[in-house]
């Protein structure tokens, strides 16, 4: 089986020395010569260039280009595709691009490989990144069954945990555990900021440890990363700020009326709540 | 230099042990006889009962018992007690503290050794705990300097970092790190529990890796321990959350207003802040 990669970066780049490994034959396309240049000589893929003409007799295409590209490269793809290719993509986010996609191309298959490392591009590419992580496949009523099933048994093939679902459960899924934390983690760096006295925030700088340096770990990463989260996955992620704002006023609530049986009960079922989820 | 520490718990059992190797005569006091006898086994003290009378020769005395056996305690101790005695505790909340101990005993310090470990009680007392760790001590207007200094000289002993300041600041600094994380991180649980599609509460369940288990981890400990800080800390934790709720809502208001320069822009701010705390 013949497979094509479009955007030979940290993720295409993982995806081909994986499947190269496992004996396919491995054709990358990437915008810069330099990066094709790399994926040859790290022996990521058979050949590679900056041209998609080379990917007509590819069976299986993974477009691993950032989110805003995915549907542009396949619009660019498609003059030059057999009818019977399979197209899947590993974009963060489902619905807009399984909407936009699926209309384009029959035998498109929605994916998201839940993996990544904090460096980015080819140089960071490393074989078993998908090792044991979710795979995520959101194949809708048109997509044709054979499709979702070629796209699983290459994300099995390479280790990973596949599960099926909609395009609007795992945007709503993921604005839950990954996008919402960002969020509420942002907001406790910015709410001490507004401490108008510099004393305290001195001396809370000093003392801050493993608890505030955990709860705020991920609202210190990578901006343009969050601002990515809140435009592609809006509609989910404010649900969840709304459902989360609730909850929080709850808490207060509860701590002004100093109803400490009631925040007992509240803490306890949280602490239970969470060994479902870690 | 005899030192008396009153409650052999976690805390006060790892300061004896510190002490005592350092070449000062330690005196323990708990109600359990179990715990004096287990002290005494492992070193910790030289003498340990469970009646405080022979603590009138001691210099110094630690008050290591739950936040509010504190003034009890110390109502307690008074009529056994010398007038040079100096007395500090190791209480997590302050401001209450020190005004009820500074009018009882005037040579009190407030004090908060910034240390700890998950489990609890003198079988987990272990030396070093307080290497490395912030000591906050809260000396009052009315504190003899005499008595500040020597709890700073024991506290530097035992490789603690001391930091000084008031009462009220120090409740507040611990609300900012410690308390507004817990009850933020226990909302964040607490609003997933409210998605009422049951499919996408378990696909979230089956996706949550490390950005959540972070962003959550200390609103899943201790229900009593959560409890205890909203109670003994209300009025700074409330203080810190109604400034959090203030940011929360200035960062939904930009998402929904798809203003993406300026979370940018906020996102960038907590990027930079957070590495003044972690």
């Amino acid at each position: 089986m013949r497979i094509g990669i479009v955007g030979l970066g940290l993720i295409g780049g993982s995806l081909a020395l994986d499947l190269r490994s496992r004996g396919f034959e491995v054709y990358g396309v990437d915008l810069e010569e330099r990066t094709c240049q790399i994926a040859i000589e790290i022996g990521a893929v058979d050949l590679a260039s900056i041209s998609p003409n080379f990917l007509s007799t590819a069976d299986i295409i993974f477009i691993c280009t950032p989110l805003d590209a995915i549907t542009p490269t396949l619009k660019q793809l498609i003059p030059h595709l057999s009818p019977e290719t399979i197209i899947t993509d590993v974009g963060s986010v489902k619905t807009p691009i399984v909407q936009e996609c699926s209309q384009l191309w029959t035998s498109f298959v929605g994916g998201h490989p839940m993996a990544g490392t904090a460096e980015q591009g080819i140089e960071a590419a490393k074989p078993d990144l998908f090792l044991g992580a979710s795979y995520v496949l959101t194949p809708t009523e048109t997509t044709p069954s054979i499709a979702s099933q070629r796209v699983e048994e290459i994300a099995q093939l390479i280790g990973a945990n596949v599960l099926m679902c909609s395009p609007e459960a795992h945007d709503q899924a993921v604005a839950w555990i990954s996008h919402l934390p960002v969020m509420i983690s942002a907001s406790l760096i910015d709410a001490c900021l507004h401490e108008t006295d510099s004393n305290i925030l001195q001396l809370a700088q000093q003392l801050a440890s493993s608890g505030f340096c955990d709860t705020s770990r991920v609202g210190g990463g990578n901006p343009q990363l969050g601002v990515m989260m809140a435009r592609d996955n809006r509609k989910a992620l404010l649900r969840s700020l709304f459902e989360y704002r609730h909850s929080l006023n709850q808490l207060i609530e509860v701590i002004e009326k100093e109803d400490w049986e009631r925040l007992e009960q509240i803490l306890t079922s949280t602490q239970q709540t969470r060994t479902k989820f870690c």
